[in-house]
């Protein structure tokens, strides 16, 4: 009997040696730069209470959440209730009695959650940066998973805009090290703010930013359809059309916004904030801060500053975006808490450094150096030799078993081991060893005392 | 109206900056250890299909996994078959229809899951390590946890001992790195099967190893009780105990388990393979590689070596272990396939360290240099001098607001940063800096062009 083929859930993931190093090193370049800016890393668990997580997303978000089936349901005492909870579940409710914890769906509420529950001892300014990964029950497709991993810093406590100037030389410096070259989008939501109020009131915020917000996919016409569709009259579509049109440098931009406007109090604040931040220019080579006023990111939860990232010799979606918020951890009892934040796509960052082949300069962490095993006696001298190679941090590995030679040099090969050292009965009488360059195939024998690391480097 | 206090879920935690990075130490000196000696990354899932895991853990284990309630169940086609699905599961059966996924267990069945997927492709010997959360629905107290990190790594596909040998350095690099001393406690299947075939066959090996794994936490006393109602006779119960007495050198106990056993052929194989595992000591310092022929581990798993961890000076139980095994793909579909691996027990680790308060000499990742803010014009001073700095890698901050110095100061005492650097309108006009030592209250006063990285190293 054939067992059948044990197979991976939907839009999951197995990372192997190669991809794991890569990733790596894009969080580490994160996290080293996160600690250069004086961020601190925080740990929240996998699952949540599930009553932490509704009602934070939206009917929509709320129906990603994966939800973890509470243990121990067919104890007698349990069983009517947890008919009951199904019930709640198949009416579209929730039920502590079938499901109390669900996974993470962000790290957003659970950073919320953590500071609403710490408030008291944390240090504010608090500033605090977290690579972890995310769940969420999205129908599969490229470029979309139901694991993945979210890389956030935030600070809390703090209105200064010296913070989101901090949060721009954080993708700087990410970028730069990467060797990613980005244009970073910079905008405010006073701006739109002053744009919907010309429009006629600030209610048609929401209309104008979620029909523009989707400008680049579905073009000008279709947006035009929507803000009609929305209730904007057509002097105020055309005041819209102008609006995306204004051009030129973020000076140029800023001018023209503020005659668009006619000088509108909420552009004229949102437009001061922007040169307040465009001032710490000029930015390191490769990096391009663009005022952006169709950029709007959902906007429901920003209050200030909107930043987003994108590649530029890349063909791919933003790889990072954030903003101003208040009133966060609001949800959980604090309010009026004042914050400002950035997240990293760390598979999007993935595929454009795959796409423009930046990979081969990271660091290697595979084995430096080949013991090939000729025998028990043998193994043993070039086991002790190894374990010195070892001492001075070289990479190594001793073939487990005696096979023919044509075997283990087949494994090196396979594996991209770099040198072989071939230690015989002959080599074991004079003292000698034998290492192989497997690259260039050259040879050369040294004698073993002095075997060391800077043969290998 | 005040909000409820959010809560965590029972049995997980958050780790706030400094545990995090006792933490990330611990996993950094594995993760380095394990790639000196050639292994390399894996990364599975948090999620795998509940049938990958089910029937691997034993019923009690199949208990404790954290299943995923169906997305989607309040469709109107799937409620029918949602109601069938709990009434499989409230009769402790388990229903696809309403958990398809479930939380890992442990990495091994993942890993096991991973080669029979993937064998084509690996390249054999696999030598594999994974540091990665585990999840389990037990009830929680002190020191155990439903969400803790294992770390494990393994080499499939060689019977050869040498890989005992690369697993016992492997813990002795780990724990010299960490500053632990540490005994290892070493067994063998064979010998458990020795005794127990002298005691009446093979088929009593479960029930002996099963009582003398239990010695050291309920004594000869109660061991004794449960060989007896186990159905072992007298005679046996008193080679038993002959058993449990030897003692000595490594050595010693060898030779007295051949007398004892009479050269039994089982007890001659494992005492060689053990022997051969002695002969490549001396271990480094504060590493004691001790025979210990009550060691059993659960042992079902287990078919020819047996490793376990002890740190010397800690109150503590194992903090590794690990062992031989055969076919652990077989369950997969891949039989044939020998393995040997073990694991780090981060979590007890983490103890230890803090018990022996081994944490005080790690790298510190915290900020080095606070600029205090004097006003808007002096901070832009500041900050671009701080960017210098940041470029020569110290971990740098600006306070984002001009608020009193006093609470600036307040902020760097509480978060524990070494040193603040003063600008002041005085200070620009000369072109100097101020750097207050907060450690000595010293100041002193150089030149904006000469601050560096080598003023605070």
């Amino acid at each position: 009997m054939r067992m059948t083929q044990p197979h991976l859930p939907q839009g999951t993931r197995d990372f192997s040696a190669a991809v794991v190093q890569k990733r790596q090193y894009i969080f580490q370049t994160i996290r080293s730069v996160f600690e250069l800016y004086g961020f601190q890393p925080l740990e929240t668990p996998a699952m949540e209470n599930l009553d932490t997580l509704l009602g934070k997303y939206g009917d929509e978000g709320d129906q990603l959440i994966f939800r973890i089936l509470n243990n121990g349901l067919s104890h007698p005492s349990k069983q009517v209730q947890a008919r009951e909870g199904l019930e709640k579940i198949l009416a579209g409710q929730s039920s502590k009695e079938l499901t109390e914890r669900a996974l993470r769906y962000d790290l957003t509420i659970p950073f919320a959650r953590y500071v609403a529950m710490n408030h008291a001892q944390l240090v504010m300014p608090f500033k605090r940066y977290q690579i972890q990964p995310v769940w969420r029950a999205d129908r599969p497709q490229k470029g979309r998973y139901r694991e993945f991993y979210q890389c956030d810093c935030d600070i809390v406590g703090s209105h200064s805009l010296l913070n989101e100037v901090e949060l721009l030389n954080i993708y700087a410096a990410v970028f730069s090290r990467l060797g990613i070259e980005i244009d970073i989008y910079i905008n405010h939501r006073s701006i739109l703010a002053a744009l919907a109020e010309l429009c006629g009131g600030e209610a048609l915020l929401s209309t104008i930013t979620t029909a523009i917000d989707k400008l680049d996919k579905i073009g000008w016409e279709k947006v035009q359809e929507e803000l009609s569709r929305g209730g904007l009259s057509a002097t105020s579509i055309g005041l819209i059309q102008q609006y995306l049109e204004l051009s030129g440098t973020n000076e140029e931009i800023m001018r023209a916004l503020l005659q668009l406007t006619n000088q509108h109090p909420l552009a004229k604040a949102g437009s001061d904030d922007l040169n307040y931040l465009l001032s710490f220019g000029p930015w390191p080579a490769g990096v391009h801060v663009i005022t952006n006023l169709s950029l709007a990111r959902g906007l429901s939860y920003y209050t200030g500053t909107i930043l987003e990232v994108k590649a530029r010799k890349a063909s791919m979606g933003s790889i990072g975006g954030g903003g101003r918020y208040d009133n966060l951890t609001g949800l959980f009892g604090l309010p009026n808490l004042p914050g400002v934040g950035i997240s990293f796509g760390v598979d999007r960052i993935y595929d454009v450094m795959e796409q423009l082949d930046l990979f081969a300069a990271i660091p290697a962490t595979e084995t430096e150096v080949m013991f090939l095993h000729l025998g028990e006696q043998e193994s043993l001298t070039a086991y002790r030799l190894m374990q010195q190679l070892r001492r001075e941090n070289i990479r190594c590995e001793i073939y487990p078993e005696p096979v023919k030679m044509e075997k283990q040099l087949k494994y090196c090969d396979k594996r991209n081991i770099p040198y072989a050292i071939i230690i015989g009965n002959n080599e074991i009488e004079q003292g000698m060893v034998k290492i192989k360059n497997l690259r260039t195939g050259e040879q050369s024998t040294v004698p073993a005392s002095q075997l060391s690391a800077d043969l290998f480097r």
